[in-house]
């Protein structure tokens, strides 16, 4: 029996191995977590499993498999799991099940189930089945395997990363419109990664007019497309928008009961979806909400001044991705988010620093709103 | 005899002791440039010498010295300089003749004199008495002791360096007006040591008249302060301005001729220079010359958008210190820097970023124009 410091670093180990598993289905296993799984005897790895798309075999389960493949026996083995055992019927059978059946002795679980309906009773069912099960080893960086996935399992709604493209003094084009190109070929990259590991792509009517985005993912090999999502008030997009070509679905949120319109854009192959007006705007609130209901974990949204402005001002932003680009364009340039209510020092949104890391030539500032920002 | 490689690494190993002794009269030297000296025989340090105050001992002369109070025959050693040591009669006499006269036998010198008239003459003097030099070790960290130095040797002018504070979305003050406590204690701290190290801190019209800042080095301890310079064109400060209170210097440039207002200025104390018009400002470059003239290294600029702009377009900006608080203050607040000639994204000026660090809760970015930049 080795001393409990050594136990825990002995978990920690395989834990981390485990999320390293996860992670091979980065962009692959929405609307479902990423999950990674690593079965253990005499402390060697016996079997490796991770989740890869939904639909298919949960983590747990490939590793059980993989473990019968290679000729290992799993009775009396260990499972490292990165997130609690389901313990329901979805589309496979629980994991928990499958655990209890091969005979493991013992289940590490890494995060707990983000629905708090949800959370321990994969646990329990592993207890009362008589397996000793260790939690919350590594559990922030498993959490970080799933940021979408447990908002939504929280709030019901997505995560929702702001994507905005700027100069070194926060300008997001030239005084006479001008704003392709602003950041290099490596930022640019970065966003098609960003788009690809996100179930929607989101902006609002002012950057679909002044770009025409297609908002696909254009990266060497194959990668998952996002939803195409635009927040248009008055459905102002035609169906020669761009964004309507394939690949990958499309839905327009509008306030506009235009039924020529919204026949025209359906057989384009939009999906259109009407919600209530607040303010000058969408309800964003209600179109996070549907967006939700339709199992995407993760927005980003590519936006403008004004729909920036709209998710700050209503509480809505998750993470701020900043691109900032080595120049100065001045102040008669385009500025990077509008905050109408904004005129005093105070109403000011404070924002907390994660991370500034350069890409390329440019650098990316990931923010998130402040803890203190109570207006959220 | 040792390899080569080793006796350049045990070449290094000591500049790096001198440079770290130069490093000691960072706040103090000026004009004069930061140099370190090491004295060494049988590969031990006998002396040790910077130069700490104009006027007073060289980083030679203090190392020589060191070295007999300790007790050791300089005849022999090995000098070790940051700086090309001096051949030409100064406040004091020159450190070549010190170290021929002790009678090194050997020095290893880190950067060449800045000055091209004068670069090799030092080297040549000692050669000439059989004395074996070697330079370039360490080079480029023995010219970064002495950046300011570098360009007032080279170009006649100082180093211009543009600090400006901002919110993350490139806004230096709210709608209102309201600009004080957008960046932390730490960032304010860290600008009172630029000012400490700054030979001149200068101020356009506009911030003289919006903070009416003192200007002053105020840090715990004893803090040489910097000459405080206003660019004012149509010299609108009067004598109440705090600027103008000690200690420390106070110079203003301006193109008025209002030899009342003038009188007044300097019966408060300072200088007043006349100086031309170029376009809508003064001539940023003739201000420059004088400041370089009266020996200032360098000029740390605490900028507004205006001043900042004119720099910019005037080609007269080395560095950028960007102050980022992690806030978002919206598009009506007020612009970084005004390029009044700026329309089209081409009109950008391309910079290049040296650091992005954190500074307490806010970041410091560091950038320069870029070398493509070629309207500089």
């Amino acid at each position: 029996m080795s001393a409990p410091g050594v136990r825990e670093a002995v978990h920690r180990y395989f834990m981390q191995g485990a999320i390293e598993l996860a992670r091979r289905g980065w962009y692959t296993t929405r609307p479902n977590p990423r999950v990674g799984c690593i079965l253990v005897a005499d402390e060697r790895i016996i079997g490796e499993g991770w989740h890869e798309r939904a639909g298919e075999g949960h983590a747990e389960r490939r590793a059980l498999d993989d473990a019968a493949g290679r000729g290992h026996a799993t009775r009396g083995a260990t499972a490292y799991v990165t997130l609690e055992p389901c313990s329901h019927v979805g589309r496979t059978a629980p994991c928990t099940e499958a655990l209890i059946e091969a005979g493991v002795s013992r289940v590490v679980i890494g995060a707990g189930d983000p629905n708090p309906a949800v959370d321990g009773r994969g646990v329990s069912a592993l207890r009362a089945a008589g397996i000793d099960v260790v939690t919350g080893v590594l559990a922030d960086r498993c959490r970080e395997l799933n940021p979408g996935f447990n908002r939504r399992m929280t709030s019901g709604r997505p995560r929702v990363r702001v994507k905005l493209a700027m100069s070194l003094d926060g300008r997001t084009a030239a005084a006479n419109g001008e704003s392709q190109w602003i950041t290099g070929e490596a930022a640019r990259a970065d966003v098609h990664r960003l788009r690809a590991e996100s179930g929607a792509v989101l902006v609002g009517r002012g950057t679909r007019q002044a770009d025409d985005p297609s908002l696909t993912v254009r990266l060497d090999g194959e990668w998952p497309q996002p939803l195409r999502v635009v927040v248009d008030t008055h459905l102002e997009i035609t169906p020669a928008a761009r964004m309507l070509e394939p690949p990958g679905a499309v839905r327009i949120f509008t306030a506009s009961a235009d039924d020529a319109r919204i026949d025209a854009l359906e057989r384009a192959g939009a999906a259109v979806e009407r919600v209530a007006l607040a303010g000058e705007g969408l309800d964003l609130p209600a179109v996070l909400d549907s967006l939700g209901a339709q199992e995407i974990n993760d927005v980003l949204v590519e936006a403008g001044p004004t729909l920036a402005g709209s998710l700050a001002e209503a509480g809505c932003v998750d993470e701020y991705l900043l691109y900032m680009a080595p120049m100065l364009i001045g102040d008669t340039g385009r500025g990077l988010v509008h905050l109408p209510g904004a005129n005093r020092l105070a109403d000011a949104r404070p924002l907390e620093i994660i991370a500034v890391e350069p890409v390329g030539s440019d650098w990316r500032i990931r923010a998130r709103p402040a803890a203190a920002d109570n207006r959220n």
